[in-house]
């Protein structure tokens, strides 16, 4: 049994008893997310990046088995050797990894056998749990334990996204689940928030867990600048679409101009026009799309050219935290169980902002870089997020899929810029 | 209710009791050899060519409610609108096609969906067979419903061959059932039979079914020439690799040479080396390949170029046919259950040739084109031969996965030259 | 020096004088083509198939220098030796081969060089032809140096098609000669042509040059049949397109729909319509074109949905020598300087057919496969053309870039189904 | 004549004779780059980004015929109307754009027609220079001017790089000049140079020319650094190929790793191994490689992974700019005339930093992105850097090609994580 020093997060509760609590609430809301499937929706990747759900189910668990089983459980025998391999994502320090875009070509194991190899997992980590020594459970397993429950917390909302794409491409319009999504008021005018420059202090203090593209906490310098009260509604976009938008070069990066060409997008993702009036695909039905609803699965290309239509810009992750700072971390999360984003509704009393947690992550015009004096964490879980940093859009505040306790202002999601299928959508920003 | 000619089959039985019968027994073998699958393997496409067992269960009960059900029932209303667009193949005339390398990623209609729509038809079929009049049975009708039970006869060897090869791509080895194959004894020494040359008539003579790319029965001269008395075994393939085979350019088609480097091709498909022994993938499990069985699973190139190295080449398909004519309707066919070549055994009294019928689809050296004369069948259903006669070869003689009644001296199978995941083998030829 | 049987060729001169008047004959060719370009213009690759006009220089020189020089010249020392695989085409057995794609990326050799390198090849060939023993010229040198001769007027052809298609995608339309092309009257009528059926005999019966594709000679049954007294004109053409010929699926072979649709044609390659008039690339610049001509520049598979679309088909290659025979040896062809088609001139006093030489290759139903019996010629010009036989269909009769002294009733040409940019046309057949 | 405002430098110099001298030297200089050439080399375009040496010469003088010419001369007639297309990099505001990869497959203009259309379009410029009312001149005309210069002065360094590529794919090696390279004494031990954190001022303060991604001068803040005192050198990095560098996969970005096995990288580009030693393809020929230079064609992904190797960093472009401002604008550019970088020297009295100008560009790790209220230059020429701010990196210092009057310590150039082809090295940085 090795003895590696403690993930760096610091004031996280370790004991058993929360621990499990955490690790068993996380684990039901995967299979709940799951629950409404035939077993033939768990098989589909109808894109390479939209993976199976069933290859979800599989790969949570492989990550609790690899990381903390296999290391830290005297004796342990893996379930199936093969599992390794086809639900190992992308960590080389674990071994070779099934050819991703072929997930949804493997009918094997079963989605009933994934639930088994779920059973096992879950009957050796609460084991595990209950009997290893105190000092492991400070130290690094209890913080391995956490990460996975993030790490299965990051992946309820890809099932989330994942699903609703795979679903998404079949003529007949299945419906994950007939929930009634609420038609919404008009959305409350948009006001333009003044925020201080000044030398702020960003990223996370590593007092409970984060992950490390959150850290270090630094300094950075920002110019006093004006956000947004909400995000962008449907309507606000509709007047981009007809006012040519996706025809207007001069609006476009040329990256985001080839692509949307290339791609021939004419609209969001999931929108099409039907005798003039805009439909789209949702978790629940093939429905029309709601004007005063939050603009949703646009790419950081059509978020940029929006901005820049409407004279303004997209915030920078820095603006962004800091305004996030003073907000109440509330929204329309996981939890409401709409899988929807709603509407742009008017701001509680002494409240700037709305809308920053919950409903859509907001692309910022950050590039996904590491924070000055980053440090990758040590072993395989290093894997987890530097390597990633070229290439790619930092967005912030979660969205109807995230959960309640999976979010926070400095958490940095991303994405490359042409990446739609995310709930996606757009805060506008302007110099002070 | 339109009054077509009647297709231009002579001699069949159309009375209903025997088409009825037919009806059902082609009915009942497609769901026996899809009933060792979970219902994940019926989602599988592992490339475009290998369709899921949903799609064919899906496709073929499409053919009888499109082109029968559908134009001779009156006041008939089909089971699911988009069905027409799902399980369209490639008839143009029926309406657009859903694409076909996406059938894969379709998770509804689901398993029992479809099984609920064979039945539903299967239903609708059995009333009209009883019910409609005689002059429709004795015309169109009647032989509508002929070609629909020898369509869903071939895409019963399809299904094989495509469960075959979207089981194969996963690490696990998914047996699809234990079945013992028989150990084999070594195959008889190869003889060459002489056969005469001439003026051959070539083609069916429309008594009883065939399909239209078998007709018009006309004349062709062939000179003298010798055929191999059984086909090519694993282990005389085996000699080839052993020789070079795979890496001496002058052995190879230039397109042969080029698509054996690009797909990296060292041996037949399913073919892996472990420990210096070859082991192949089966319908029986991952085995080792045994010596004496029939070749298998080899393109039109490898046949090409193993025919080259010996100093032979393949037959046309005027001199299979030719020489056809006189063997025994028998051999190791769909029946047996196995779904696997057997062995070359020796001569039965009185045989001339071997293996004639059944184990391997024998690759001819004759393009696949029109016999002189040819007219595709009229209305849609002439979509389905006529417009694939350009850059395939035929085949010939069937295989472990072709119905015993489906079979018969002058059927034209054809694939174009890279295909391998048929059962295809390799029988010798020679000059006189 | 190898003492190598003579090639297969009976009765070919191999006098000294002969050889030597053909071979500058040939080569003085090849140069008066290109006579018109600048240097630039001997760069361009537009499309892999449409080699560089300095490559096809060097390529046939190389021939010479390798097959013959290299072999019979004792202590020949190569001019450069890097030329031996940028100049070699596919020969693998004279070593590896510049990836063909890229031959429009080498800018070394200069024109100049490569001209240099002609020169130089030329002297040592005059030497070998005046100093080499007689038994040699009359046996294996002398048939490869008429093999040679040959092959330079094949590229003579693919110069000029393929100077043809490098030029055609400069918007500024360059032009490569100013020669008028006359103005032409309206087409004869088109006649239906009765020909016996029978056992014909096909092929090259080796006396003088023919390609080893077109032995051996042997037996073929023919049924009686039609030809069309000439070839199809470009204002029977447009019908076809006017009457949507290009949208109706069900004229055309399935691969041959999905080529054209992913590939946008419209029209045969170089037309574009202005104005609602019909223009085209020309050696003699972009010019409307004429309806009177003989229509050019469709692949096979347009050739075989005009044929369906008229209820006629194409001749078998079998059908057009045997018709071709009984014609005389002329046409519109290299020599006239012309490079271009002409129209469908009325029959001249005693001719059955027009047109059957010269003008425009004409596309046949035939697959481009191996004669029965056919062996390729020993050594490396064994690779000459029988390892490309699959997948391509011959034509047949030279075109307005073919030399008089290089094409006779038995030549084989073949393309795959989808090249168009060679001068190929359409003769109708039908059935007796 | 539209009378727009003037572009933002300011204290340029807008006289009449200063503008022309300026205007004569850059048009010299890019002749001169080309002097050596073939006219076969103009032609080559061996990879989309390598556009061909004669589309360069036609691209900058388009630009002030389009820019300048067609605007502010009277009664100007353009040239060639086919140019305006042909010659159009990415400008959609100046019209639609021939297709990039197609570049090297236009014959015409010739090289000599494109020397003509320089000549041309330099005596309209000396006319309007001559001629044009002063306030045009000190105002957006004079602006144009100097922006057109510093343009073409872009395009030499691409017209060395792009040479440099489009002559390595030969096989023969072609030399573009023989000029001696130096034989390097050994670089000098690597010292690390301390900077000072804070809020340090970045950016152009627009006095004098810049390019608009320059501005706004802003604050950022900065955390103390270390700098090397030199770039990387070959013996360096040659260490990190024989530590296994391209083989550990935990070094990579994971595009890294995907970028590089995919195109097969072992070594900078141009590097070959023979007999164990390195050599690559130089402007000078191919030559062996002199460890003691500075190492130079590596992309961002490889200069990533080497500091990492380190275990050190890539600087960011502010601290590179913090660096560079108190450093001698001197080194090896494009005057030395040798297209090479050259070793790692001693630092000279009083000097901390070596090689920050010239030799080769260092990448940052600082993604391109806009600065804190940025704004493209109005018009047509606000298309040169804002459409590219996505997806690539910030590099830094100028090279071997890049003119002295061209760079500056706020200079941003910008490249793909992936390109290679520039002369872009790595200077190590770590925090204090």
């Amino acid at each position: 049994m090795k003895e590696l020093p403690k993930l760096p997060f610091q004031g996280v509760p370790t004991d058993p008893a929360t621990l499990f609590a955490d690790y068993q609430q996380a684990r039901k809301v995967t299979e709940a997310i799951c629950a409404p499937l035939e077993i033939e929706d768990y098989m589909v990747q109808a894109m390479t990046d939209a993976s199976p759900a069933r290859w979800h189910l599989g790969h949570v668990t492989w990550f609790f088995e690899t990381f903390i089983l296999k290391e830290y459980t005297p004796g342990y025998k893996p379930v199936n050797d093969v599992y390794a391999y086809l639900f190992n994502s992308y960590y080389n320090s674990a071994g070779p990894q099934f050819y991703r875009p072929h997930r949804g070509l493997i009918s094997r194991p079963t989605v009933k056998q994934v639930y088994d190899y779920r059973k096992q997992i879950d009957e050796h980590m609460a084991d595990l749990i209950e009997t290893a020594p105190p000092h492991l459970m400070e130290g690094l397993v209890g913080s391995l334990i956490i990460l996975g429950v993030n790490h299965e917390q990051q992946h309820q909302e890809l099932l989330v996204t994942d699903i609703k794409y795979n679903l998404s491409v079949n003529p007949l319009h299945p419906v994950y689940q007939k929930v009634n999504i609420p038609s919404l008021p008009p959305a409350a005018p948009l006001r333009w928030v003044h925020f201080e420059g000044g030398l702020h202090t960003i990223g996370h203090d590593a007092q409970g867990f984060a992950f490390d593209n959150e850290w270090p906490r630094h300094q950075a310098y920002v110019a006093p600048f004006l956000l947004a009260s909400r995000p962008v509604t449907n309507a606000e976009f509709m007047e981009f679409i007809e006012a040519g938008g996706y025809e207007r070069v001069d609006l476009w990066l040329s990256a985001g101009w080839r692509t949307m060409k290339e791609q021939g997008w004419q609209a969001p993702l999931y929108w099409e026009k039907h005798d003039g009036l805009w439909w789209h695909h949702t978790m629940s039905g093939f429905l029309p799309v709601d004007q005063n609803a939050l603009l949703c699965h646009v790419s950081y290309y059509e978020a940029d050219a929006y901005a820049r239509w409407r004279d303004k810009r997209l915030p920078t992750e820095e603006e962004w935290e800091f305004a996030a700072l003073r907000q109440p971390l509330q929204g329309n999360l996981l939890e409401s169980g709409l899988y929807h984003p709603l509407g742009g509704t008017s701001p509680r009393a002494g409240q700037e902002l709305e809308h920053m947690f919950g409903d859509v992550w907001e692309w910022t015009k950050s590039a996904y870089l590491p924070y000055p004096g980053f440090q990758p964490l040590q072993g395989s879980v290093g894997e987890y997020n530097g390597k990633f940093m070229v290439n790619q859009m930092v967005l912030r505040g979660g969205s109807c899929a995230t959960p309640l306790s999976h979010i926070r202002p400095t958490y940095r999601n991303f994405f490359p810029p042409d990446a739609r299928w995310q709930f996606s959508g757009v805060r506008l920003a302007d110099d002070a």
